[in-house]
């Protein structure tokens, strides 16, 4: 029984990233909350604050995915262009939201200047978009179809998530089992492939690590079905234990 | 005088990024070596370990850049894809470099099981490629034309740049200047853009935060043109101080 699978991807949009300015946060919080929706993260694109670029990847990731994330660009200053951005892609008008401007009413009412016309850009939505809410600080995220909209600040982003926590149809989530051991990879590289090749509904993957002067490597065994899983990693673990390799349960 | 502007997009490979299971620290550490390469970073995509995905951003990234990194997917096991996958996205066969097999097999002499069949896989490389230099372990990295690629293991990846250091054709660096107020961005919106409006030659990001209980942001001031970098801060800092918001250099 083969069952469908859901998908996303993810913008990141922003000229911090892509100079190095800003560590990135969210593409990892974005990929972990997927996880336990059962919604696969497909591809990642980081884009700059240009239109036509965001634009691009938009119509790119929105084709070949279930649902579509973008974080950043939605504040109140000039280079925040991601909700003009995404109107275009789906070719309707930015309107302001009436529940967002009334949202911002309250938020700035007690706060220096008030709501002020840049910040009165944060009530703007695609035509037809609901709202999602914001926590911690005035403007809230904007869905829009299947098309989520969040903040690029990371914590924003977050709150965000966590209010769209079990709205999303998913599928079963991804299971996952790590084990550690320390030997190189390249000396176990074999049986890591026949294991994989020998549980169908499993995959594994191999991440080398360089600690307290010794190499290791941590190995993570995923399946939408927890029996497969465990059987595949009852296989791992003692074949590598045959190979004289003891695993450590969890990672190293 | 308009300069020649460099680019380059970066691809990184891996599921565990995208299960959210690994931070990727590579999309940084690139982004910065490129600043200073005076080589602006275009666009990042992560994608997953599956052939025709890497090939499709490989083919991408390639026709729009002038050069073309990845991280990850270039070590022993069976989901280390990456050379084959550019290989195939450059049409051509992938060989074992002569020099590769040589320092595996120095780095493997006095190990445990010696140059195995999984360890020679990290000697083969796309036809025509040159090797980039690895400082912290065996496997070098991979140079084939305006393709770079690279470890995923953020320390060997350091060291890759490293070696890459000075031997790529940029322009001038992107020069900035950082300065930061304890003002929410929506207080200041209209003054970021006034002044950029006012200074083509520059671009101003601005980076909201919320720290000990306040909100302030930092601005950065990007340009070419160191004087026209110094003119458009200079402006930015008398425009915030005339509305009450002394800056302080550097950022908060």
């Amino acid at each position: 029984m083969s069952e469908r699978i859901w998908t996303a991807g993810l913008i990141v949009i922003g000229d911090e990233i892509l100079s190095g300015r800003t560590h990135d946060k969210n593409i990892a919080q974005v990929a972990a909350w997927l996880q336990v929706q059962g919604i696969r993260l497909d591809e990642v694109r980081v884009v700059a604050d240009v239109q036509e670029r965001i634009v691009e990847a938009v119509d790119a990731l929105r084709a070949r995915n279930d649902y579509l994330f973008t974080t950043g660009g939605i504040g109140p200053t000039h280079d925040d262009i991601t909700v003009d951005a995404v109107a275009a892609a789906l070719g309707v008008p930015v309107v302001v939201h009436p529940e967002a401007r009334a949202i911002l009413e309250r938020y700035y009412a007690d706060k220096p200047g008030g709501l002020t016309q840049d910040r009165l850009r944060m009530a703007r939505v695609p035509e037809g978009a609901d709202l999602i809410p914001n926590r911690m600080s005035g403007a809230p995220g904007i869905k829009i179809g299947n098309v989520m909209l969040m903040a690029g600040v990371p914590h924003i982003t977050a709150g965000m998530l966590d209010a769209l926590t079990g709205t999303l149809e998913g599928g079963a989530p991804l299971l996952s089992e790590t084990m550690g051991c320390w030997a190189a990879e390249s000396e176990v590289a074999s049986i890591l492939r026949e294991v994989e090749r020998a549980h169908e509904q499993c995959q594994i993957g191999s991440y080398p690590f360089f600690r307290e002067g010794k190499v290791g490597a941590n190995f993570v065994i995923r399946s939408t079905d927890a029996d497969a899983l465990a059987a595949c990693a009852r296989d791992l673990r003692e074949a590598l234990s045959r190979a004289g390799h003891e695993t450590t349960a969890g990672g190293i």
